[in-house]
């Protein structure tokens, strides 16, 4: 997507002058304010994007995993450096599933390989797992644009199309396009109006940093609120529809996404809103069934991100300010679990489905883990 | 409750050397920061505080009025500056019902009476005003009491009762006592062990600093969370019951309260948590019935509130952060409404009741609004 008007990914590989492949990323953490590129020349480097949220979003976790793992092979190719690359790299965050599933895919294809293709392999392999992330976000785009314009919001035409996100599961979560902002950037792209209602996401507020940036930097209108207002704008007829991100669906469709979703699925519910959640295929959770959406682990994250508010001083500089007593205890936990119950459809690379093991299967068939 | 170790009122009256009633307030937009009693000298004193939302919650705002009037009194205790008074306190803050009431008892008591007397009377009615919060706020918190020490809980007496609350219904948004927090604080003076999940209330997080800041100097456990953590904590399991204030409650029970209220009944009412809201009588408004709280003007405040956040920087000083873009769109709705279907009971003075036109004439048989 656009930033300051030219087409951009959130990771992309750099050729070094020495001809060696320079994976380069955003600084999230200096979103809104300021935009920095960086380079990843080791793994440590891209287990610490990981880990201090340089680089966030399931999605992007996973494409980033891979370039860690080629950076690691070109330090050393050998069995050992390979697997503690991928055990550390599995332990920067445990609630998104595609950085398992990222790393598997890394591991088998380098495992049968000699040591000294390994580099190359790495590279070329995780490219490719960032160009897949990318076919399919345009693909939940396409799929999720029939959501937004429907023939009732073309009648109104003059009117945008009001949909409400959470979080950032935009291009920035992602490698481009995003998941839930993908049917948004579409519709936007072919001329249909959209206005999106940015919940701010407490505590990191990904959404008042990232998606209102991207937004802003795409030319979509949007407003940003505080997460408690979802519900009020839900009751007074203000969305016509909500589009989540997910780190997680299981196999019959419970979403574990970022913490607060599931209220915004009650809300939806109650006030009788589509509550649509965007899924790319690897952040189903396949050995997942029914009551097993409980047993995902659910981050924990450090106290000082509710305690405290981080943004651009007055002075223009990154500061964060106490909101809390000195010594207030606070608990911080990244994730909820949204029942399918409360999900009117998944939107996939391979279309709308019903958030059910049914829904799912009817566009994965090959997937059924049932039949192992 | 207590300050700093002594029992203190969120406004109280101090007689100056000159032998005239001196109103002070705590500035609660320093809280937790910093503790800043304010003198109210003048009726714009007043207002500006509660505008300023130096004192907030709908019983301190009634009661801080009724005060403003004995201010403009004491300056001109004429027909006209009593109107006027009224009419610029009853503009300050659109949505809390006690305002209106508190302004009608004073303007009913002073009509009838020489100019000479308004003054002394004045200042003798706010004083009744606020004492009878103090009345009914812990006859609140020993009706509400018993919510939390039943002989379930009483069973396992090793642990806490988990309460969660929602912005601040605390002695600071009363004289003393609180509403939501009465019941908190009458079982813990009683050695009931209690532990308050205290959520934050973006934007303006009246949870994280009043709350929190409450809880703390009168020693009871508490946890701070984000807001979009109540859903996830509730199905876990780790909430008993939920205990909010209202700033208007219907004569049918629906519930008019700080913006967010709304999401955390639905939690409750999908995790089978009892989910009560504190009442004390004048903020039931008796001319609303069913379907009409969603007449009920919800105050919009300035962006500003949700693209900043306001806090003890790191040199000591209260600073602002921004955390959106610059140029960011922003709303900022003050109050959602709670249908009654969703709240398990009322706590009012005179005792719990169902929410329902029935549950409340139980209490209040008087105030039959069919029978003018």
């Amino acid at each position: 997507m656009k930033v300051e008007g030219r087409d951009t990914r959130s990771i992309s590989v750099e050729q070094s002058p020495d001809g060696r492949s320079r994976p380069m990323i955003i600084d999230q953490t200096r979103l809104p304010h300021e935009l920095r590129f960086l380079p990843l020349d080791t793994v440590h480097d891209a287990e610490a994007a990981i880990r201090d949220m340089q680089v966030r979003g399931a999605p992007l976790i996973g494409a980033t995993a891979a370039y860690g793992v080629a950076l690691a092979m070109r330090d050393d190719p050998g069995e050992r450096s390979l697997r503690a690359a991928c055990e550390r790299l599995f332990a920067t965050r445990p609630t998104a599933v595609n950085l398992g599933w990222a790393l598997e895919e890394m591991r088998t294809t380098l495992d049968s390989l000699p040591a000294s293709e390994r580099e190359v392999e790495a590279f070329r392999r995780a490219d490719r797992i960032a160009d897949a992330d990318v076919a399919r976000c345009r693909a939940i785009g396409e799929h999720g644009r029939a959501l937004l314009d429907t023939p009732e919001a073309a009648s109104r035409r003059q009117e945008p199309v009001q949909v409400l996100t959470h979080c950032n599961a935009g291009w920035l979560a992602t490698v481009d396009w995003g998941t839930a902002l993908a049917p948004v950037y579409r519709a936007h792209r072919d001329g249909v109006p959209v206005h999106v209602w940015v919940s701010e996401t407490r505590p990191r507020n990904q959404g008042s940093s990232l998606t209102a940036w991207e937004l802003m930097q795409e030319g979509v209108p949007y407003t940003v609120i505080a997460d408690n207002a979802a519900g009020h704008l839900m009751r007074s007829g203000r969305v016509d529809l909500v589009i989540t991100g997910t780190d997680r669906t299981t196999a019959c469709g419970d979403v574990c996404n970022k913490i607060g979703t599931y209220l915004k699925a009650l809300a939806a519910r109650d006030c009788g809103v589509p509550f649509y959640v965007a899924v790319p295929g690897p952040s189903i959770d396949w050995t997942l069934g029914p009551g097993e959406a409980d047993s995902i682990p659910i981050e924990e994250r450090v106290a000082d991100e509710v305690t405290e508010v981080r943004g651009l001083a007055a002075d223009g500089a990154l500061a964060a300010v106490r909101i809390t007593p000195a010594g207030s205890a606070a608990a911080n936990f990244g994730f909820d679990v949204t029942p399918a119950r409360l999900v009117s459809g998944l939107i996939t690379e391979r279309g709308v489905c019903a958030a059910s093991a049914d829904g799912l299967l009817s566009l994965y068939p090959d997937r059924d883990r049932r039949t192992p």
